[in-house]
C-alpha cells in the first residue's frame, strides 16, 4: 500500500545548509561527529522508517485503536514495530548516553523523529509524548525518580503521557479540578477526570508513565496552583519490574476526523476509591512552568507535523500525478500525464517548495536549540535560547497551518479519487486538522509570538533575528537568477520590520487588542518571510556548490527555492494592511 | 442536533441590494411579483428547510446511503423529508408553469437550492441534478420526452441524474467508451461502465430518469463523437407509468470523506447482454454542448456549496464561541466565553464576512441569468449573458475554495472538540472538500476564466465588469467609515486590471503556458476583488438605509463589509506578482 520513502537527500541537505551539522559537530559533546556520520544515520533511520514503519499508516487509519473492557489494542502490527523501533535504539537517539541515550545532538533526533511523523503521524505520538515525558524527569525529577523510571523511558521501553486538559479546562489550565492529597510515607493520591489523554493507553509496552497535573489541598487558585504528580499504571518494586495496577481507569476514546491510530482517551483517576498513587515531579505549584518546557518541544514537534503531513502528501500526489493520464496540453493531440498540465505543475511545487520551507525553519531553530545547550559561550547560548522561543510558536502555527493547506492541495491533485478514502490521500488532509489545535491553538501561539516574543530580551530578540536575513541578500546578488526573489524578499524582509515595529509600538502604548487583533496574520508573515530568507540561503548554497549531491539535485534545490520567493512569498506584502487593521471590527460579531 | 436556522434575513438584504428582486420584478413574466412576495417565499422556505431538511444532516453522514443487493437505500427520515419537499411545491419552485413550475425567476429559485445546501448539502445534489436533467429536457429534448418526463422531473416525482465520467475518463471526456448501438425503433442500445454517478439509484422515488453520455458507432474521436441519451431506470409505458426495470446495475458505492449521505454509484449498462434502452436527447454528436449548458449551471450550484458550508460552519461556531468558557482578557480575572478573544472574533469574522462576499457574487450573477434570459432589450440579454459566462468559473472555484478554508476555521474555533466527530463540525470540512473537485476541478475553471471567458466579446466582457466596478467609489465618499475600505478597494480594482491587461496581452502574444501558470492565483484574485465591489454596494446600501431592516442589523452589515474590505481585501495585492511569476518554474517538477 505505501510507497513512501523518507526523502533523506532532501534531509540532509537541509541539515547540511541549515541544520549546519558541521557547526553542531564542534560542539561539546559532539565532537564524534560529522557531516558523514550523520548523513550514513540518516540513511539507516530512513531504511527503517520507510520500510517498517510507514506500510502501517493506512492500517492504524482503518482499524484504530480500540477500547475493550478498559484496556487499548492498538492497530495489526504496531506491536511488532513498536518493539523493533525501540531495538534500534531510535527511541533513544537524542537523549544522554548515561540514561541509555544515543547521544546524539538534538538536531539529529528531531530529523528521525520527523522521519516517524512523516511515515505514520499517528504512531509517532506515542514517542513523541514520551519524550516530553523524558525531558520533565531529566530536569526536574528527583534522583530517586531518575532511577526508576528514565531508562525505561528514554529507551523506550515504558511509554510517558501528558495530563492536562480537563472537560471544562483546555487552553486555560487554570481552571483544573484534579486533586492530589498527601499521603504519610511522601506519595499523593490522585482523583479526578482527563481528557484527551494521547496514547493514555496501549498494549505496546509493559508499563506507562502518566505526568498529571492536580492540584493539592489549599493550593492557591489558577495556574500558580498546579503540581505535576507522576503516576504509573503499574506500581513498579525496587528493582523496576511492574507491580500493582494503579487506581485509575480508561473510560473511553474518542470517535475522532483522523490520528485514528492514536488512541486519545477520557481517564477517570481513583475511581476505585482509594485514589491513584503518584509522585510528584518538581516542587509543588511549580507543575504550570515543568509543563511549560516540555511544551517548548513538544510545539516543535507538533510543527513538524505539519512538514510530514505535507512531504506525505506530496510524494503520493506526484507519483499520481505521473501516472494518470488525463487530457492534452493546447494544441497537443496526444493524451499526456497530468503532471504535465502547468497548473497541476503549480499545484506540486506549492506542495514540494512549502515542505522545503518548513523544514529550513524547523532545522534552523533546531540548530539554535543545540547552540542554546551546549555552545561554548554563554552569549551564544543565550542568544540561542531566544532565537528558540521566538520561533517556536511560528514553527509550531506556520507549518501546521500549511499542514491542512497543502494535503489539501494534495486531494486537489487526485481529482475524484482524492475524495475516496480507499486512494489514502484523504487520510493526510483529516490528519492534519488536529495539528493547529493541540499543544496550544495556533491563536494561542500568535498570541504568545506577540505579547511574549516581541519583548524578549527587550525587543533584542527579534531585532536580531531580522537583521540576521540580511547577510544572504549580498551572496544572492553574484547569480542573475536570483535577482527576483532578492526583490522579492527584500521587500517581504521590509514588510516584517514594519509591522514588527508596528505591533512593539502598538503593545508598549498599552493597546492590547489592537495587537491581539493582528497576531495571527502576523505570526504567517513571520513564517513566510523567515522561511523565504532560510529559501535564500539554499538557493545560494545550491549556487555555489554543496559536496556531496548531485548537480541536477541542486538545481531542483534552486528551481524549489526560486518557486517559493516568486509564487508563494509575495503573499507577505498582502498581510500587512491585515495586520494593521486594528480593532474596529472587534463589536461586529458577539 | 442541529440548532441551525435558514439565514433568511441576511438573504434577503442580499436579494434585495446585490440580486435586485425590484429589477427582476420588472422583467417579463415576474410582473407578479415585488420584493414583499418574495421575502415571504424566502421565509416560508426558510422555514421548511430549517425544520424539515436540516436536522437530517448528522444521520445522514454518520448512516449514509447504503447498496443492498443492487439497491441503494438512503438514511433514514430522508425518504420522507423528500416528499414534504416535492409535496410543498419547494423542487419546481423556479421552472415554467406550463410544465408544472412555480414560475419564480432563477435568483430566487437559487435562494431556495442554497438553502437545502445549507440544510443539508449531500441531500441538495440529488435535486440538483435534477434540475440539471430538467435543463437539458427543456432545451433539448423532443416534444415526445418533454411529455414523457418533463414535468415529472420539474416537480421532483422522478429524479434525474448525469452519467458522465469513466475510470479512464475524468476531466477530459473525449476519451469516453460507454457505447449507443441505434435498434431499428430509433431507440439506443446502451453498454459500457460509468463511475462517480451522484444519487445514481436510491429509494426516493418510483423511477429515476439517467442522462448518459455515449458513442454512436463511427462517431468522430475526442468530444466531437459524444451523443446524449436518456435512460429511464423503469421504462414508462404511454401514460408515464413505471415499467420494465432497464438493463443496468449498480456494481458499487463509493467510501468516501464526505457526503456520505450522496449515494456515488459504479454503474454497468448492458451487463445483461442486450443494452439498456435509451433515447438520443438533442442531436448526435451535439452531447458535449448539451452537457455544458447544463454544466454551467450545476457549476454555479457548486459554488454555492461553499457559500452553504460557511454558513453553516459559521453558526455553529458562533454558538459553540458564546457557550465555551475559557481564558481572561488581559487584566480580567473573570473567565469569559471565547467569543471575547479578538483572535476568536478574528475567525468568527472571517468566516462571516465570507460568507456574504460569496452570497454577494452568487446572487450578482444569478441577477444577470434573469436579465439574460428576461430583458427587454437584446443588448441587456447579450450582456449579462457574457457577464453570467465570466462569473460562473468564479463563483464556482472561489467559493469552494474558500468553503474549504472557512468549515477549517470552524473546527479551529471548536478547539479540542472541533476534532471530535461527534460536535458535528468536522463534517462540514469532510463534505466541503468534494466541492473543488467536482463539475470541473476548480483548476479547470481557472483554465475556463483565463482561456475562454477574458477573451469573451473581445474582451468587452471583462472591461465592462471592472469598469462596473467604479460607481460605487463615489458613494462611498459620502461615508467617512468607509475612507479605508474605498481605498483598499482601489488598489484591489488596479491590481486586477493589471492582471487583466497582462494576462489578455499574453494570451494575445500566444504564450498560453504563461497564462495557464497564472490562472488559479488570477481567479482568487478575480473572486476576491468583485465580491470585495459587491461587499462595498452592500455596506453602502446599509448605510444610506435600506428599508424594512433593524438598524442594528444595518450597522452588522456595514462592520462586516468593512472587516472584509481591511482584512481579507488586501490579500488580493499580494497575488499580482505570483499571477505575472512566468513559468519558468515548470520545470522543477517532473
Amino acid at each position: 500500500m505505501s510507497n513512501f520513502v523518507v526523502p533523506t537527500e532532501d534531509m540532509k541537505f537541509a541539515l547540511d545548509v541549515v541544520g549546519r551539522i558541521g557547526e553542531i559537530s564542534k560542539l561539546n559533546g559532539f565532537q564524534h561527529l560529522d557531516t558523514q556520520t550523520v548523513g550514513d544515520i540518516i540513511d539507516e533511520a530512513g531504511r527503517f522508517f520507510t520500510e517498517v514503519i510507514a506500510p502501517l499508516n493506512r492500517v492504524g487509519d482503518e482499524q484504530g485503536s480500540t477500547l475493550d473492557d478498559g484496556a487499548v489494542t492498538s492497530p495489526e502490527g504496531f506491536k511488532e514495530a513498536y518493539r523493533a523501533y525501540i531495538d534500534a535504539g531510535w527511541a533513544a537517539a537524542q537523549f544522554p548516553e548515561e540514561w541509555g541515550g544515543g547521544g546524539l545532538p538534538y538536531t539529529v533526533g528531531l530529523a528521525i523523529n520527523e522521519m516517524f511523523k512523516t511515515a505514520n503521524m499517528a504512531f509517532s505520538l506515542c514517542p513523541m509524548l514520551t519524550h516530553s515525558a523524558v525531558e520533565a524527569l531529566l530536569r526536574h525529577g528527583s534522583d530517586e525518580q531518575k532511577a526508576l523510571y528514565l531508562e525505561k523511558l528514554v529507551t523506550g521501553e515504558w511509554t510517558g503521557t501528558m495530563h492536562l486538559t480537563e472537560p471544562q479546562s483546555g487552553s486555560d489550565l487554570g481552571s483544573i479540578r484534579a486533586r492530589a492529597v498527601p499521603q504519610e510515607d511522601g506519595t499523593y493520591r490522585i482523583f479526578g477526570t482527563k481528557i484527551f489523554i494521547t496514547w493514555g493507553d496501549h498494549d505496546l509496552t509493559d508499563n506507562i508513565v502518566h505526568f498529571v497535573l492536580a492540584k493539592t489541598p489549599d493550593a492557591p487558585a489558577g495556574t500558580k496552583g498546579i503540581s505535576m504528580f507522576l503516576v504509573p499504571k503499574y506500581l513498579p518494586d525496587a528493582d523496576g519490574s511492574p507491580g500493582e495496577r494503579n487506581d485509575y481507569r480508561i473510560v473511553s476514546i474518542e470517535h475522532k476526523l483522523g490520528i485514528h491510530a492514536s488512541p486519545t482517551c477520557v481517564v477517570s483517576f481513583g475511581d476505585g476509591g482509594e485514589g491513584a498513587v503518584g509522585w510528584m515531579v518538581g516542587n509543588e505549584f511549580e507543575g504550570m512552568r515543568n509543563m511549560f518546557t516540555m511544551m517548548n518541544t513538544a510545539r516543535i514537534g507538533v510543527g513538524i507535523e505539519g512538514l510530514a503531513l505535507t512531504e506525505r502528501s506530496y510524494q503520493q500526489s506526484l507519483a499520481y500525478a505521473r501516472e494518470r493520464i488525463q487530457g492534452r496540453r493546447p494544441g497537443g493531440t496526444e493524451e499526456v500525464p497530468i503532471i504535465e498540465h502547468p497548473d497541476v505543475k503549480r499545484m506540486l511545487l506549492t506542495m514540494k517548495a512549502s515542505a522545503e520551507a518548513m523544514r529550513a525553519l524547523i532545522y534552523h531553530t533546531a540548530l539554535h536549540n543545540d547552540l542554546a545547550h551546549h555552545a561554548d559561550d554563554e552569549t551564544t547560548r543565550r542568544n540561542a535560547a531566544s532565537t528558540v522561543a521566538l520561533l517556536t510558536p511560528v514553527v509550531k502555527a506556520w507549518c501546521t497551518d500549511l499542514g491542512v493547506e497543502m494535503t489539501s492541495v494534495g486531494i486537489q491533485v487526485h481529482g475524484g479519487m482524492g475524495f475516496i478514502e480507499e486512494t489514502g490521500v484523504a487520510q493526510h488532509y483529516r490528519d492534519a486538522r488536529i495539528a493547529p489545535i493541540y499543544e496550544g491553538t495556533n491563536g494561542i501561539q500568535a498570541i504568545d509570538l506577540v505579547l511574549r516574543k516581541l519583548p524578549l530580551d527587550g525587543g533584542d530578540a527579534v531585532s536580531r533575528h531580522i537583521s540576521g536575513m540580511t547577510e544572504v541578500m549580498d551572496r544572492m546578488h553574484a547569480h542573475p537568477d536570483l535577482e527576483v526573489f532578492r526583490d522579492r524578499l527584500t521587500s517581504a524582509i521590509q514588510g516584517l520590520v514594519d509591522t514588527t515595529e508596528w505591533l512593539s509600538a502598538r503593545l508598549g502604548a498599552g493597546e492590547t487588542d489592537v495587537v491581539l487583533a493582528g497576531a495571527t496574520p502576523y505570526l504567517r508573515q513571520f513564517g513566510l518571510v523567515t522561511a523565504g530568507w532560510l529559501m535564500a540561503v539554499q538557493a545560494v548554497a545550491a549556487r555555489e556548490g554543496v559536496e556531496g549531491y548531485d548537480p541536477e539535485f541542486l538545481e531542483a534545490k534552486v528551481a524549489n527555492a526560486r518557486f517559493y520567493g516568486e509564487h508563494l512569498l509575495p503573499m507577505a506584502s498582502g498581510l500587512v494592511p491585515t495586520i494593521k487593521a486594528g480593532t474596529d471590527f472587534l463589536d461586529a460579531v458577539r
